[in-house]
């Protein structure tokens, strides 16, 4: 029976795919921009007004400064509860870089096929109104949704999501009564292929700054060269403290640093897989390197690729001048440095800190001042889970290009999910995008009709478990 | 004999003072800046001018942008031959961030006395002409100058003298007729203490940079920082390489590097004296610093000042951007910084950058480019050179605050005297002034006055020995 319904749904979604793809153009057209608060009221109204129009009962929270959006959808004799979380905000769009318009929504033709050219198409305004799109095929064609649907729709990801936390902790109990989380994704890369990632990284940006002062250095203005002889260099002293924190692998070699436990049995499993799935040189390739870091087989490399917490230098500034113009020679009376620290399971955020803190001071480093900035743990769910077996078993259903990963190297706070809340989450599914943040942004049109089977089936393996 | 003669000139230059501080304002009033050209030839005309005018034999030879003024200017029964070396070129000035025009040349009231503000009135018009206007005071009393001054004088130091050591080169023949070389400075502090330095460390500028390529990391573009897990960091690579080369209190570790001799019997004795002298608060103060980095007495300090090789960090570049722009969370593919290397004397150009790629490659930084961008060695005169005494002692005869140095911490490339030609020199004077290459750039009036009476001395000083 639910074979026929999901064959009923799967054609009704294929018959209004061209509506589809029109909703999925207006929300385009409203831009929603978070960072400049442009239409943000207005893109939330707009996603509010669908939810209604589905049948959810809808509430809108105040943010810092763009309203989160909630829709409660029931469905008599579901069981099973799924939160639906994704964002309706964006980044901005200098619409001199684009081919056409941002906030046009344009199709226009390209060597792969038709694309949907505009800001958010592809994060995240496809996979946000595709998926409502879909629920409204179970309505118009008065088929009852095989679960019941919480939806968790904000306007503040694209800065990092500052009201989402406290939102979720104000109303924890709201959020416990789903049984997993769903984070929809155009996964499927260029090649066809579609990764599933079980969980993310988590990341901390971390700032340390040395300034001049009692310890020694300039600590009034930057000084002439020559007097590197006998005042210490404020510079020298972060680059030194630095490199105490990893080996020439990128090894972290912090004191008393406790090792990950890495992968477990599924998860190595996973990477087996994955490493007969993949080629090596593609990712090479697309990396533009000729050489990973470590010795050792494809499986050994995508296991430090994925768990391995590392440590980034994303800039550093001594005596830095623009480029082109020679820097004074002088000894910078203040050095500065943002590392991106990218947290494994079990890794602790405040412990790692506290280690990293006293690594410094037991070398002597206690002048170099080190501000965490803001920090997030990893999240990871078990394959084994049923919203995980769901998922990959519907992307499956519809492509046979699905490999699983256990976790993604890139960070997502998800621990809101697994940890906060404490469900489950998947995050993933078909259909083809790209050049998020970037001018040109797109989804491939032809590829939404994946996503609409994925998602659709995903629903109904949901309601069967 | 040469007491009233001394006498008389120095009663001489007192009586036409203000006319040898017109004289000063006039040559600043032709700008003369080699960094962008204007008003060069010009200014070499002025110069050779007066110096036809003085009597002397003047020939202008062409440099890559400005010309070298030379002349020659005997005197009859004067066995000693010195050569006078300065600048008449500026740095350029932005007039916006001047209290009066850069090359008015104006007289203003401040609070330790008069000023003439200008471009160039302290580095190095006031010296240059000022020196003339002694050599005029000679003439017009009728008195035989006690010397002859052979004068060597370019339009190219502000953009780093490309042209003079290739010309001193080519007419190495007519310098080594000289006996000594003397570059004037008005050396006097604030406080009315006039320290000589009897040399200069050598200055080497060097480039360090990795980029990703076979050896590892991203070589085409910056990558994602999660990629760090397994490709190498140029940035890391970079920071690693560099802290091999210096411990923690900035000695060179590197590899074989000959322990440079220090400072010998009479340096000591310079230093111990100067540290009697003078007080480390006051340098402290100055430098905006609370202490010295190393361990031991001011004495200690100044010889880790003045005889320490050092490397200073001048800039670094690593996902660097404009203060007050995140850098993106990447790892860069490219990394580099510029370093100064600070040549004590006795140290080799070439054999330290050799031993310094040495060093790198043994370490497996193969792939750390190494590019030496200029360089040149330390100079330095024993105190017991003639005109080393002379200048000390016409300086002490007109000032008690003299304090002698063996070296000085600063760079200049001196060693076309001591080394190329080979010929012992002096370099300072009483006088003062100060702003060198910034705005206000002024010389005291009144402080004229001693600079003339020690340049007199100084040529008679000479003319006896």
């Amino acid at each position: 029976m639910t074979g026929e319904a999901e064959a009923q749904i799967l054609a009704a979604i294929d018959q209004s795919f061209d509506r589809a793809i029109e909703d999925i153009r207006a929300a385009i057209r409203i831009p929603g921009i978070s960072k400049s608060g442009e239409r943000l009221e207005e893109m939330a109204e707009w996603v509010a007004a669908y939810l209604r129009n589905l049948g959810a009962e809808v509430t809108v929270h105040p943010g810092r400064i763009a309203p989160i959006v909630e829709g409660d959808l029931r469905s008599p004799g579901a069981e099973y509860t799924l939160l639906f979380y994704t964002l309706y905000d964006v980044q901005p769009a200098d619409g001199n870089e684009w081919s056409s318009p941002p906030f046009e929504a344009a199709i226009v033709d390209a060597p792969g096929g038709k694309r949907l050219v505009g800001r958010g198409a592809f994060n995240s305004k496809g996979p946000l109104v595709g998926f409502f799109c879909v629920v409204r095929a179970f309505r118009d064609a008065g088929v009852p949704l095989p679960v019941n649907i919480q939806f968790l729709i904000e306007g503040e990801e694209e800065i990092g999501s500052p009201s989402l936390e406290p939102h979720i902790r104000a109303n924890i109990e709201r959020f416990r009564r789903c049984d997993g989380a769903f984070l929809p994704y155009l996964g499927t890369n260029t090649k066809g292929e579609t990764p599933i990632r079980l969980g993310f990284k988590g990341l901390g940006f971390i700032e340390f700054a040395v300034e001049g002062g009692a310890w020694g250095g300039p600590a009034k203005y930057d000084v002439h060269a020559m007097h590197s002889g006998w005042l210490a260099s404020p510079g020298w002293e972060l680059i030194s403290a630095l490199t105490t924190l990893q080996d020439r692998n990128g090894h972290l070699t912090i004191d008393e640093f406790p090792v990950p436990a890495g992968p477990d049995a599924d998860d190595r499993a996973l990477i087996a897989q994955a490493a007969k799935d993949l080629q090596a040189e593609t990712f090479l390739s697309e990396l533009g390197a000729q050489r990973f870091k470590h010795e050792g087989s494809f499986e050994t490399q995508l296991t430090h690729f994925l768990f391995d917490p590392t440590l980034n230098l994303d800039g550093i500034w001594i005596g830095t001048t623009p480029p082109g113009v020679e820097p004074a020679t002088h000894m910078a009376q203040r050095a500065s440095a943002i590392l991106d620290l990218r947290f494994v399971p079990g890794m602790q955020l405040e412990a790692t800190f506290a280690l990293i803190r006293q690594h410094l001071d037991r070398r002597g480093f206690q002048h170099v001042k080190m501000t965490p900035r803001s920090a997030y743990p990893a999240s990871k769910c078990s394959a084994r889970e049923p919203i995980v077996q769901a998922l990959i078993a519907s992307c499956r259903k519809h492509s046979d290009k699905v490999t699983v990963f256990p976790i993604h190297a890139g960070a997502a706070p998800l621990y809101l999910f697994s940890e906060v809340i404490g469900i489950p989450f998947a995050f993933g599914g078909l259909g083809h995008g790209g050049r998020p943040h970037a001018p040109d942004e797109y989804l491939l049109v032809d590829s939404m009709r994946a996503y609409f089977r994925c998602v659709t089936s995903f629903l109904f393996a949901l309601g069967e478990d």
